[in-house]
């Protein structure tokens, strides 16, 4: 796609959903106005039959072109929890070391975020399923459909979900979104 | 340490014991017979005060140096398990993945092992205790010490372990060590 770089006033935010067969990108600008516009979205995909080691390898080399071609300010990541001794979850969790690792690499800070508080940031409701998040997500940034795969619309709700947590600390006086203040809400229940 | 290259018939194996606060690099050179030299031991240390882009960052900066400067022929890493849900476990699977990823990048193949396949390697015990590990692997190498921190120890253990387990496949005439079997029969009991 064709798009002029991120405006001025604009944080051009990279979000990851780390996999090793399907790492989800999306790259957002999002402006102080909370307003939000789709810059790219896609996957990098690696062969399940492949040695571990080139997987990773072009996982880092997808990620790194992604940087490359939209410079993004900041990277979100999903954050991996060890919930279930499952080889899937290591190779998850292994993904997004590859994500922070490229971020590091490139100079630009990296964040974390839970599921939890993308769906909240997203949808205002912390428990919303996979749809509506990735429905949310169409419409936040105007899009005819949901973007496919849904590790895909995941990294964009990742992108979108940091710009506006970080964005909320740093312009107190916006007004917040219906969404914004549900996930303060919930993050102030958390705390408890 | 200033030590001639690894001899033709030897293999050069770089084992990394990974973590974000201590990753433990230890290469070996195992030869056919199964005798092993140590070249090289060491740690890469991160601060657990930096963000996590750039703690992952130093350790990828860390083994490539160790890469490029002894020349190994294969990597192995210890493998890990999600077996408590705790924030340690996934920094523990992201240094994994960093090592596997420079493996990977500098067309080096990898390989996984488990913390009990290396003490059955290396003591003929799949059970025993870090202290008796360490012990082996200085008698092993014909250290005077055994090597600190306890990171770097088992990182030569695994170097160990993997040039001794990959070996034992590919000249099955050689007679095999005790600890050897000990594995083979460790390996066949885990296959039940």
């Amino acid at each position: 796609m064709a798009l002029p770089r991120s405006r001025p006033s604009a944080v051009r935010v990279l979000g990851v959903d780390p996999g090793l067969t399907r790492c989800g990108v999306g790259v957002v600008d999002v402006a102080q106005d909370r307003s939000a516009r789709l810059v790219h979205v896609g996957v990098v995909r690696s062969d399940p039959g492949a040695p571990i080691e080139e997987r990773l390898a072009l996982i880092a080399a997808g990620l790194r072109a992604v940087i490359v071609e939209h410079g993004p300010q900041v990277v979100a990541v999903e954050r991996v929890f060890a919930q279930h001794n499952r080889q899937t979850v290591m190779g998850t969790a292994q993904a997004s070391g590859i994500a922070l690792l490229v971020a590091g690499e490139h100079g630009l800070p990296a964040a974390t975020h839970t599921p939890s508080e993308v769906k909240a940031a997203v949808t205002g409701y912390g428990s919303a399923d996979k749809r509506q998040v990735q429905a949310m997500v169409a419409r936040i940034l105007r899009l005819d459909e949901v973007p496919q795969p849904a590790d895909a619309a995941d990294a964009l709700a990742l992108a979108l979900c940091h710009a506006w947590r970080t964005g909320a600390r740093g312009a107190a006086s916006a007004p917040l979104t219906p969404a914004q203040r549900a996930w303060q809400d919930a993050e102030r229940l958390a705390r408890r």
